[in-house]
């Protein structure tokens, strides 16, 4: 695995910046590519084929980049071509949200009671579910489906009193009863953008597992060697539609600035 | 024209079943076709050129069912889309969400002064503006993207106080001044969800537009005879995506039930 390579991160748009981000303080000296769908997103209404199909078009456009690793940095993506994603990638890694998320959740619970926030889709498919009981047949779940976060999230309201009543009307039936869950896996990438407001109601008592980070941990494993302070990494942004959109939108999922000069449109055959 | 055949009705998704509402309120006789393009919602992420395309797909298929009238019950689609429609369906009355719209409300306001609440992609579009500057010159414009409320629509929240401290979010810039607009076009198809906590917020003199009896207005000059009261209407629903899902969503769009029963899949070529 050679140090020089970039590693490719893909997302249906926006979100998978969170992942970007977490990825990108734990490997600080790595190159990146990131590619958003951004003129097919949504991909949670859209059927598990067509979710595939999507994953395989983008794994063959992050392959063009001769990445070292890829990060499928969208939950439905995880979820639903991971395998296709796989297959393509050959003997390059490609990890997934799904798997390292509920591999650090059951390893941070003690009680073994999870709790599980996502999209209606993620929450339907039961991957989380899935995932947690094969790592741990006795955990207990609880999940909720928080469709509102994401358009808080994407409007910036993340860190506002409507944000927070919001999370209390989500959170609080799960947690204000007793034995309530020690671990809460945020299973939406746009979901870390409100970790500060969850930690701050639930206290220091819950564990909040973020994907990115979670696919960081899992992703050190296998990068051996990190390329050294002297490199000086490049990060490169491709989206499908509108990259003037992309960079206004980005503020709001990664700290650092992007304009829409460091952005390139391309197309994508589905 | 015929009085036997049906009005046809489409929207990207659910959210044309408030259209639909307003229609079956004002010719509560007639017979209407729904069709949902729920594989490929939301329009509003897409180009307008792919926008015009679909809107091309559904008037095909609609055309197939003899109607007598096509309401295109979709603001983005009526942005990109209606100049297609109207040359496919030739001498059948198409009617779209906007210019009913900028129509009614320029005729309600006594000062010219006119408030729209839509979705960003329809606000950035400026079909709003452009419509009431076509009936009044003179007339004053405060736009609002409201982008939450459409999530807030979707998640059966539109009468909670989290909609409410929404709405004053959104509302109480253009409305907590003086001269503030007295009519206020909800320029979304999910919006009359929120027409009490509006009306409550805004009090009598503010009168809100509702695109679907904007629509049902125009149409009743085009409908001369309404079938009598003997006749017993019949109503279609055609889905491209999930008859069930579609069936569970729509009740909070749509008082009447609707059953998977009722909703038939169909598949549409793009």
């Amino acid at each position: 695995m050679s140090q020089n390579k970039p590693i490719g991160v893909f997302d249906s748009g926006i979100g998978g910046l969170t992942v970007l981000k977490a990825l990108q303080s734990h490997f600080p000296y790595e190159s990146f590519i990131y590619i958003g769908d951004t003129a097919r997103l949504p991909y949670g209404t859209k059927s598990p084929e067509t979710v595939a199909r999507y994953a395989a078009n983008l794994t063959k456009e992050i392959l063009h980049h001769d990445v070292q690793a890829i990060i499928v940095a969208c939950n439905t993506a995880s979820t639903h071509g991971l395998t296709t994603v796989k297959a393509l990638a050959k003997d390059i890694p490609v990890i997934g949200m799904i798997d390292p998320a509920a591999e650090s959740a059951v390893s941070a619970s003690r009680t073994g009671h999870i709790g599980v926030i996502a999209t209606s889709g993620t929450i339907k498919s039961e991957a989380y579910k899935n995932a947690l009981i094969k790592q741990n047949p006795d955990c207990k779940i609880s999940s909720v489906a928080c469709q509102i976060l994401v358009a808080l999230a994407e409007e910036g309201w993340a860190n506002t009193d409507i944000a927070k009543s919001t999370l209390h009307t989500y959170l609080d039936p799960i947690f204000k009863q007793k034995n309530s869950p020690d671990t809460l896996i945020l299973g939406c990438t746009h979901f870390p953008l409100f970790a500060p407001l969850i930690k701050e109601m639930l206290g220091t008592g819950v564990t909040l597992i973020n994907s990115g980070e979670a696919a960081s941990h899992h992703l050190a494993k296998l990068i051996k060697k990190n390329p050294s302070e002297k490199t000086s990494p490049k990060i490169k942004f491709f989206v499908t539609d509108d990259p003037q959109r992309f960079a206004e939108n980005a503020a709001k999922f990664y700290n650092d600035q992007i304009t829409p000069e460091d952005v390139m449109l391309i197309d994508i055959q589905s």
